[in-house]
Parts: C-alpha cells; structure tokens; sequence
C-alpha cells in the first residue's frame, strides 16, 4: 500500500531531507540510497529498509517490498529536493544504518583505512574488498563517511555485504597481532611486491591518505610494508587502484 | 613579464574559455589544465604549454616560467570564470594538444579502451597505465574525452608521460596481431586469472565499457579473454580498478 505525501513540510520529508547530512544520519541511524540497483541489494533484508520513496512518475511494477517497509509517492518537484543525484531513477530507500562491528579471527582478510578522505575512493575500495572476498573493513580517523552518497554509489551495494566499523587503527592493529594475522603496510620505502603473489589465507592491509599515505605511527605499527613498484613516470597509484592491486595480490587469483 | 588581462570580453579570455568544450578544444587544439602540480608536468616540455592565467592573487614565486611561454594575469572574478574546479589553486595553463599518434612495437605494451564513458576512470587508467610503464593507450569509440577537465585530474599529469591516440580499435587489433602482440579481452565467460602472473615483455590489454564491458564484435577478435575472479557478493569491479590489476598482472612485479 502506497501512501501519498504532498507537502514538503511533512515531518518524515523534513527527517529524510537532513539524512544528507552526516550530523543527523548519525543522530537518527539513518541513510539514504538511490536507484534500482541499490534498492534491491538493500531488500534482501527487508528489515534494512525502512520506507521506499517514489517520485509520483515512476513505475514501480519491478519493485518487489514485503509488507514490513513503508511505501511513499511523492509529487516530482518533492523528490527532487530528496534525491542527491543528477539523473535521479524515481527511487529512494530510507536504510537503517547496521551495528558498525567487525568479528576479528584467525582466518579472516581485512581491510584497515586510515584517513581515506574522498568518497568515490571509499566506496570504490569497498566495492573492491567484497569483490576479493575480505571479511571486514576497519575505518580510522579522517574517512569519508561510509554513508555519503557518492561513498554508497561507488559501492554499488557492497556495503550490504560485508562489514565496516569506524574505529582507533592502533586498537585494531594489536588486536590483529593479538590473533597472528600479518599486518601489511603501504609505504614508499617498503618492499616491492615480488612476482609471486602472498596468496595468504589471512592478512590486514592498511591503506592510506591520498596524498599523505599511512602515518608514520601505524607504519611503525605494522609487520611488513610493502609497495607497488612505479616503471613509468606517474609519482604515484590512486588509492583505490592501488587497494585493488594489493588485495588481489595478497588473496592470490587461486580458489580456494 | 606578466601581462594583465582586465575584461571578459578580451579575445584570448573568450577563446580560453570555450576550451571548457570539446568542440572548441578540438578546433583550436588546445585545453586547459589547473593548478600547480599539473602545470610543473606539463612546463617539462616548455612548448607545449602556450600561455599560463594567474589568478591577481596568485603568489608565483614557485613558478618558473621560460621566455616562451606568454602569462597573464587576471582579476579573480575573471579567474572564477575560466576554472572549472571548486577550489581553484589561482593558476592555469593553455596547452597544445600533441599529435595522437601511438607507435606500435614488437615489444610494447599497450591499453585499448573501448568507450570508457567516465573521464574520472579515463583518467585514473592514463594515471596507472603511465605507473605500469606502458607505452601507449588506445582509445576506441565512446570514450569519455582525454582533454575533459576530470580525466586531466584524474590522471594527475600522465597526459604528458605517454601517448594516446583516438582509433578504430578493429584496425588496432589487426596491428597488434602483425606484430604478434597478444591481445587480452575482458569479458565475463574470460578464463580466471592464474596463480603466477603473465609478466610478458608485450601486450595489449582491452578494457571495455563500465556497464555493458567490452563489446562483442572486439571480443571475437583477441588472442585470451580473461577476468578477474569474484570471490565475494559485488557483481563486478570498477573498471579502473580492473585495469590496474589486469596491467600489474600482465606486466608482472619484476623490474627488468
């Protein structure tokens, strides 16, 4: 059952719109994603959901919501003011954001960001760790928000799939020590990578900063640091190419 | 010697301007680049960059500027004008577009795009490809274009590090076999990549479109189609994202 709301100044309208926001996605739980693609990732938990919103345009024959998510038409110039993309596809979904909680064991492929600040890099990272099967993903300070829109677009639903949590790097690292997983750092003076990929069944990799790369601190922190050798004349890889190269190479291209 | 530029209705500031256009920047043969790091890459080769815009408030102690190469100055209104970013650094330059011409070599290595539509990913492939030592991209039919404000940031000065050549990608494969260059598709039904990487002394990597990949009638025509293997839930990766791993994998970890 649809249900129609026409004024901008409906109070759930008023409560998506600040869910551009960080400050209140972090204060209601709440975020918001677009289109089609994402709409279906998110529902394979229907519980995720909490409303799905329509512009008044759009046909919603392909969308399958059980009857626990709230359903909402709004009229055209409404959905604008919600949507944050510049072809908006007519729909919006209302998430609840999940625990932010990352099981660490023995076998387990990890993914440590310290201060990775531009969303699309983010996202794109995100999608790369669930592409390459890791288990979890840990965010230091000075991220990007995991629920920014551009970071959700570039993950292209892979927050659905695998976990993240913000939490204090130095913590994290101990804690992988802790359960004798190797800790990879990326730093301009570590070790190339050889020509055999590590293909180890567990490791946490740190990546960051695009233009300052990890810090001294957490370098210091880790077992080994590595880098991706430069044969041409670029100074350095974007980070989410070089995450890519390094996760791949760290998994190895071999099933298990 | 710096010239001052005061109106916006001066010859050289309307021309400079349409170069936001690819229809202009192909009649004139020229394009913008900004800020400081891009404009260090490009005065390298000194006769390549025509003019260099400072912004009035611009401090160019750190530029060195040879004879040939005309400045100017302008009020910061007019400098708002002719950049195209969010946070301007107060200096561009006006560069010539170098003849698009790729050698083909029996021992090179090469990237043919076919429609990259993305200049974000154009550019960070141009970025990677130039850190991988490639010798030179192809670019097929509907690819974002190379002078677009996005690739050229994207690609972090690698414009100016190897060259690219606008193409029918048909005619290119046909090149590279007369070579006996083996030529590697991209495609879903690819073979997965092995444990050891390729690290072969030539290739030519084709990467194909973000949504559809690359299109059938090129497929047909290589030597391998490989992909990279999906161990988790995302449905596939960010192209540049592929592009890196793929060109690492061919080009192999070992220097020479």
């Amino acid at each position: 059952m649809v249900k129609r709301i026409e004024s901008s100044q409906n109070q759930k309208i008023k409560k998506w719109k600040k869910c551009h926001k960080k400050k209140w996605r972090d204060e209601y739980g709440l975020y918001l994603i677009e289109g089609l693609h994402l709409l279906e990732e998110a529902l394979k938990v229907p519980s995720r959901v909490q409303a799905v919103i329509y512009d008044e345009h759009f046909q919603k024959e392909n969308v399958n919501i059980t009857a626990e998510v709230e359903e909402y038409s709004v009229p055209h110039q409404l959905f604008q003011e919600l949507s944050q993309t510049e072809s908006p596809q007519g729909v919006i979904a209302v998430c609840k954001m999940p625990d932010q909680r990352v099981d660490i064991t023995e076998r387990g492929r990890y993914l440590l960001l310290d201060s990775i600040q531009d969303p699309g890099n983010l996202g794109t990272i995100i999608r790369t760790a669930d592409a390459c099967g890791l288990d979890g993903i840990f965010l230091g300070k000075g991220c990007a928000d995991l629920y920014n829109e551009k970071t959700l677009r570039a993950a292209q639903g892979s927050h659905f799939h695998l976990p993240s949590a913000a939490v204090d790097l130095t913590d994290v690292i101990k804690q992988m020590k802790e359960k004798s997983i190797q800790v990879y750092g990326t730093a301009l003076n570590g070790q190339e990578l050889s020509y055999t990929p590590r293909a180890v069944q567990a490791f946490a990799l740190l990546m960051g900063n695009e233009g300052n790369g990890v810090s001294e601190d957490l370098l210091s922190l880790t077992d080994v640091n590595v880098k991706i050798p430069i044969y041409g004349n670029a100074e350095s890889l974007n980070v989410a190419v070089a995450s890519g190269i390094l996760m791949y190479w760290l998994r190895g291209f071999e099933r298990e």
